[in-house]
């Protein structure tokens, strides 16, 4: 049974990571063992992360004082935050939901996963959950990169644990004391120190390359796509339960598929799980009201397809087991078991990094190059994250601006001149009817342009601000892939220190080199994958958004053009 | 000498026909008798029109009070305003300036414009003159049609004087009361009663004709235009003094002539005066400080243009002794005689109703129908009023709008496309250049596009305005003509009744029938001359201001589309 806990106060969460308690509810604990003045667990909304100790009893039934304590320090520091970030004093970081390095069956995050979805036809549905079934998408929407800006990101580093044991007599090099670390977590850590060990089938193997501009993942030799056509409500249990299908249909198999937004959460969730050097895209966020309304589905939609397209076009991501599973199972019987051979595969955290490949006979990257390409990856990925929240923020306003004083204002131009038309209406001469029709016809025009003004932001800001959430998420994704490749780097640095004190083989040595090596080249591919798709999406969506705003302001001519014919016959 | 007085409080102008006092300063009185509490004279800034009695002392020593009483109700009332027009119980109505009928060289209005403006090289100036030289313009910008309607029209209305004199003995129709009414100061009672005579030469006479909407003004047979050029600043007495200079080219002389606004002044209180039943298009309005700054030079330019354009175009004013020697006078020695001989004018007042006439043979129009088309009229000019009142206030708005919100906005879209490509600088691979680039240009391209919002109601809505502006000075001038013409049918009326009373011979009544028989041709010619150039302006410059929006948004379209063609190499 898994450990639990009540909350004695309210807690509210300020910081990714952390997750708010209510008085009085019961938590499922992941540990009782608090890291720095925190604990792990869930909330009674199913929500996991980070709360103070201090605020919880723990359910073995001793008293606690009336008033809460002060909440520690926040938890994690941002990578991007000011301060920069030391690689000897890596500071712990945490997101929600934390890929798992290794998979204890007893952490409640994985048994709730697998409870909950274990048979295709009796599942938990749509219409049944309730905010409690979502967990936290906080991330999804906050910039992961804005949000610590206001914390000194050494204050926190200082009470952070040094990934140096303090036993010098050791001979191996030491496990890092947080055991929070994105690098422990990931199994990234197991990997390095070489306590990883599995078969690798020559299908698992994920290849990088070296390309034009260094490390890359190899190319997709048979790239495919995928479809997502409008979501149609299907009810089940005579009605009582409704959900929405998607229709999916991968150009690879030309199958369609059938998939709810649980097949495409519990996919999300299996990648994540899977893959700790790759960012996985975001699905859209999970909503508890409001689900069957048009609007919603409509974005949903769109943000699936955006969520598609970024998982076709990622070569790890799009042949990943779990995917194609999701893309091809066409027979109902047959997705239970391919599920479970999914949630049952072995290579996954420390053992995830064997599958990882580098091509043969090429010298072992320069660590002091790869640091700069990160460190500079690091600041372009702040400056980028402040721009597209930036960008996104005035997209909004933009959009709120048009549907409100835009409009107003043109309205209100036509409304004047129709106004004045109408005055003219009772000239009593009869040459002046061919100008009120035309001042009449103008104000209509007004009044539709103004209109045109408030539909306009569908067509050209919304996709924009769509593609800025896609973004937004895999900005969100990169402090943890990167962690992972500094606490390798650090190990590397240290067992070259054993090795000069003595206290290390130097083979031993040689092989974490290699091993981190193998996470350089992955961490390097994935930053290029980022780029490669950056340029691409940001090039079409800005034709896109282009195109839309011409064809609008031609719209707006041509119904201009239009009124002044009118005047011809005046 | 004229009667002088000395404000005992101040006052503030709040109706047309009103002027402001200041504590102490010295007025000119046009006379010592008040109307219903009211004085008319000129303030020391040499505004004319009305102030309360009880605010100021007249200079013959007596002592007043400290306290100072409530102003009276307001002297005039819309004829336009709620209510209706009770033909009847004339209300009187005073505009400013206002024609005058009767030109006693008294009046200081009159001995003012005189004797400032006797010799062509000695003349007050521009640079020297200040707001003391400008009289009241508060009529060219306030709508003359909606300043009264909070009041009740019929509550001034009954305390006026009734225009039925009480000596019901008497064999004639007798003279109305209100000698501050338009007709009465017009000339018109006067002419309508059988009083004026005078020679009328055959190039003076106003020949009103029977055209298919009914009266019209006899067309000019020879129309011509006018341009006005670019003003130029010049200097006299070594440069001491300063004025501008507009340049004229008349197309019927081909001679150009240079004229300031003096003389535009000097002109228009001349027409003025000459013409009670035309509508004389108001010069642009004085000002006494930043007379030589660009925007006010161009934006009086533009107002002196739509001026002349309504001179030429007008069958009458085109052809006035005045307006001719304003426009051909090329000899400075010879401007002096002409401008005298044109201020010597005998066919004014009750004599120029003399110069009016009808065709030949077409019998007297219907009372009731004349009646019933002027009330149209009214109804429609009130309309109208409010129409163009709301069109301009929407206008300004608008024009505000673009050059703040909109520009603001758009701007900020493209600050925030900049500030992403910056960040994308920083990304350290080669294939983003081209992406850059055209986010750079399309961040520049918006902040063009807001600058063109900003600068865009100069080219669209400025035009409209101004146009406004010259039929709001045509709707304040309306309400005088149709006065004058309400105040003949009245005397029609009256001589009716004393003819069936027995009180007058039928002769002398068919005579005052044949007087305003004129009075209406003349009334009716100048409505359907209003009609004719309001339909004709109104289209062109819809249409201008329609041209004007297409190619802004052309502009804008072609801005776009130039952003969007940097997306092709990137």
């Amino acid at each position: 049974m898994a450990l639990r806990a009540r909350a004695l106060y309210d807690f509210r969460a300020e910081n990714p990571g952390e997750v708010s308690l209510r008085e009085s509810e019961f938590l499922t604990l992941c540990s009782d063992q608090d890291i720095e003045g925190w604990l792990e667990g869930l909330n009674s909304r199913g929500e996991r992360g980070l709360f103070p100790a201090s605020y919880v009893e723990v359910l073995r039934g001793e008293p606690v004082s009336p008033q809460p304590p002060p909440p520690p320090p926040p938890p994690a520091g941002s990578h991007y935050s000011t301060g920069g970030y030391e690689p000897t004093q890596p500071s712990y970081h945490i997101v929600s939901p934390p890929p798992l390095g290794l998979r204890p069956a007893s952490l409640p995050y994985q048994s709730s996963q697998a409870s909950d979805d274990d048979d295709w036809d009796d599942e938990w549905d749509d219409s049944s959950s309730t905010a409690a079934d979502e967990p936290s998408t906080a991330a999804h929407t906050s910039s992961f990169y804005g949000g610590f800006h206001d914390y000194d990101g050494s204050r926190y580093r200082t009470s952070t644990a040094s990934s140096i044991s303090s036993h010098k007599g050791s001979a191996t090099v030491s496990r890092n004391l947080n055991r929070f670390s994105a690098f422990v977590k990931s199994g990234g850590e197991a990997f390095v120190l070489g306590e990883a060990a599995g078969f690798v089938r020559d299908g698992d193997k994920l290849c990088a390359v070296h390309g034009a501009d260094g490390p890359e993942w190899q190319e997709n030799p048979h790239p495919f796509s995928c479809t997502i056509d409008e979501p149609t409500k299907q009810t089940k249990f005579k009605g009582m339960k409704s959900y929405i299908s998607y229709r999916l249909l991968p150009t690879h198999t030309g199958q369609p598929v059938h998939r709810r937004y649980k097949h495409f959460d519990w996919l999300y969730s299996r990648l994540l799980e899977k893959f700790p050097l790759i960012s996985v895209p975001r699905i859209p966020e999970k909503q508890a009201t409001g689900r069957f309304e048009e609007d919603f589905i409509s974005k949903r939609r769109k943000g699936l397809l955006w969520w598609m397209e970024h998982m076709c076009s990622h070569p790890v991501l799009a042949h990943s087991d779990a995917f194609q599973h999701f893309l091809t199972c066409t027979d109902d019987k047959a997705w239970k078991p391919g599920k479970r051979k999914c949630e049952r595969d072995d290579m996954v955290g420390a053992n995830f990094f064997l599958t990882l490949s580098v091509p043969p006979g090429v010298p072992i990257l320069d660590p002091h190059d790869v640091e700069g390409k990160l460190d500079g990856f690091k600041t372009f990925a702040k400056r980028m994250d402040d721009g597209v929240m930036q960008l996104n923020q005035t997209a909004g306003e933009f959009a709120r601006k048009q549907a409100a004083g835009f409009r107003k204002e043109y309205q209100k131009v036509g409304q004047a001149i129709r106004g004045l038309g109408q005055a003219f209406e009772m000239d009593q001469v009869p040459f002046s009817s061919g100008l009120n029709r035309a001042m009449a016809f103008t104000g209509e025009a007004y009044d539709a342009i103004g209109e045109m003004f408030a539909q306009q932001p569908r067509q050209d800001l919304d996709p924009i601000m769509d593609l800025l959430a896609v973004y937004q998420g895999h900005l969100a994704n990169f402090p943890d892939i990167i962690h992972v490749q500094r606490g390798a780097l650090t190990k590397v640095r240290e067992s070259k220190k054993h090795v000069e004190e003595g206290k290390m083989e130097l083979q031993k040595a040689n092989d974490i080199q290699e091993r981190c090596n193998v996470i350089c080249y992955a961490t390097l591919a994935e930053v290029h994958h980022f780029h490669k798709i950056r340029v691409r999406d940001f090039k079409s969506q800005m034709q896109h958004f282009l195109r839309q705003q011409i064809s609008f302001f031609q719209k707006v001519t041509l119904k201009l053009d239009e009124a002044l014919q009118k005047y011809d016959a005046a």
